[in-house]
């Protein structure tokens, strides 16, 4: 055997959810928005001349929109290629000590996988039997937290003195909070970062924005983790943000009233649909995202998972201790969520 | 001092090549093409509401478009956010013997950058006086061998028997060739992937196909490795490449008389440019790019490029030693390449 097959990494590939190809589907499996972006962005006439040249590395034009819709400086915004990207290189710029990173057990799946690319010790901190994360799990000495609020895939929300206790608790190490549904639960971390310069919040145009087809994710922080970011990023792959994220990302911001008003539907969609469940005999915590995270209360979540799918309609199933009995369903629009409604009424009659 | 601090990933940024953002500069100093991509590109029509679904993780379209235009197998190509990313990801899937990897001390700035990040240990090996890869200094015991063909930044091109040595001397080692330049060059060597199974090559969309904004590279080689390199990239970010990257990138691969007319337009003005430069004085070795490097007989490089950025006119100059009183000229359109022709001819009168 060639002596270079010996040093290949190997890794445990993550898995997506599944992307199937046939259209006739309803896709309730990746927490994707059921609605596109705001019509502005049709607006947009991009230059096809313009590809030859590379994009601003800086991501300017992005990075200064962003500021300004979240009243912060420029220098306090870091963008990557989807929040994966901004996830994976804040693992790689600010957990580098030989103290365990913390985390929950049951959470983002990518946090684990990063961790062993990068070599990372970690720890990961259980779920009280309710879901819930345990602030004082997250008080003794550690290489950093990290944890989504809410929390993936259970949809739940901690308020922000819950995330306060935790940074108070942590002045010496960076404590990442992953917002990715926030804008579908309560109040943001954001308004902690004047009092905690150890914070950085992570954000994703992928979900409330209607954007995962362009990748853009964002943090938020203090500018010297900002900086910090941006010196590893430059070391990494300097023009990560191609033209057309840039022009339509920050295109997209323009319309907060069309964004709120699409919040406000799915947020309406879940709560009817919440309600359906519960008359079908699901049990399932509280969301604050836009999906929900469901157990049935007689039938096993594998094979309403299989069922589902043989009908067309794919929701999200995950094989792991302490939630293999659940099921991760996205609010799509009414029709898709009635569809679903319709198809479990029927089965578990 | 907050404890966090010391954890922080220190890292020698790389400096990319200036973007000014005045437009009525002449841009001759980061190799874009000075023509557009194909007008073909033109005809797509993005449905912008689909932006609001994950792109395909696997980059279907476009690993089957490369596979067909190259003639291999689509488990042959992986693709990524510029060839930086490509690169970035093969050194983390390659490179992890303690063996050192070795690359030419005058060459892509980005691979000591990227062994620095990831830990691994390296050795340069120097060019020779004329700036010539010397073989035999990559027969010796490594950890992995990775140089662009034509080098960065001397455009020099060497002939595939000269890789097919290096291949041969190491069986046990995964070797990249970086091909960003090939196209301005002479033949690739990618027909030598049939008796390597060692062997990457590399290739980007920024500079030939005139896309340098929408961040496209790609590699290929043997599924084996391909497969290796697939599952570090799922398990660092699995939606890398966004949806306008995907279709305009397959689409511009249909239009091969456009990009070949580019290629010839590129090099011929290269051709009289050259025949210029050495009239004003000025040497270079012959290049298999669409830049030239060259010194002047007695005017310093750095004073050149100092004259030429007041008038205007951008080119590249590396503060490095042994090619510190060199300058990186992109091959730019024939009335970009007259107007510096005219600045030199002024200046050195």
């Amino acid at each position: 055997m060639a002596g270079w097959k010996d040093y290949i990494r190997r890794v445990e590939p993550y898995t997506p959810g599944e992307q199937p190809k046939q259209s006739n589907i309803i896709k309730l499996n990746t927490n994707e928005n059921p609605y596109g972006p705001s019509p502005v962005v049709c607006q947009v006439r991009e230059n096809m001349d313009d590809l030859r040249l590379y994009p601003d590395p800086s991501a300017g034009m992005l990075v200064e929109s962003l500021a300004r819709y979240h009243g912060v400086d420029a220098d306090q915004v870091f963008v990557g290629v989807g929040s994966d990207d901004v996830l994976a290189m804040a693992f790689l710029t600010f957990f580098n000590s030989d103290k365990a990173v913390l985390f929950p057990d049951i959470s983002y799946s990518f946090y684990p996988v990063w961790a062993e690319l990068f070599r990372i010790p970690y720890e990961k901190q259980p779920l009280d039997a309710s879901f819930r994360l345990v602030k004082e799990d997250y008080y003794k000495e550690n290489g950093g937290v990290v944890f989504p609020n809410p929390n993936a895939p259970t949809g739940i929300y901690e308020p922000l003195d819950f995330i306060e206790d935790i940074l108070q608790h942590n002045p010496d190490s960076v404590v990442i909070i992953d917002e990715a549904y926030i804008d579908f639960a309560g109040e943001s971390a954001l308004s902690l970062l004047a009092d905690h310069d150890n914070l950085l919040v992570v954000r994703t145009f992928s979900k409330s924005r209607s954007m995962a087809g362009l990748r853009i994710g964002y943090a938020i922080g203090n500018p010297e983790l900002i900086l910090a970011m941006n010196d590893v990023k430059y070391s990494y792959n300097s023009y990560t943000m191609n033209r057309p994220s840039l022009i339509l990302g920050t295109k997209v911001l323009e319309d907060e009233a069309y964004f709120q008003s699409v919040i406000r539907k799915i947020i309406t969609t879940r709560e009817w649909f919440g309600n359906r469940l519960k008359e079908l005999g699901f049990t399932f915590p509280e969301s604050g995202s836009n999906f929900i995270f469901a157990t049935h209360k007689t039938v096993p979540a594998r094979e309403l998972f299989d069922a589902a799918k043989e009908h067309g309609i794919y929701i999200r199933y995950f094989d792991q201790p302490r939630i293999d009995n659940y099921l991760r369903i996205t609010i799509g629009t009414d029709e898709e969520m009635q569809r679903l409604v319709d198809f479990f009424e029927e089965y578990l009659k």
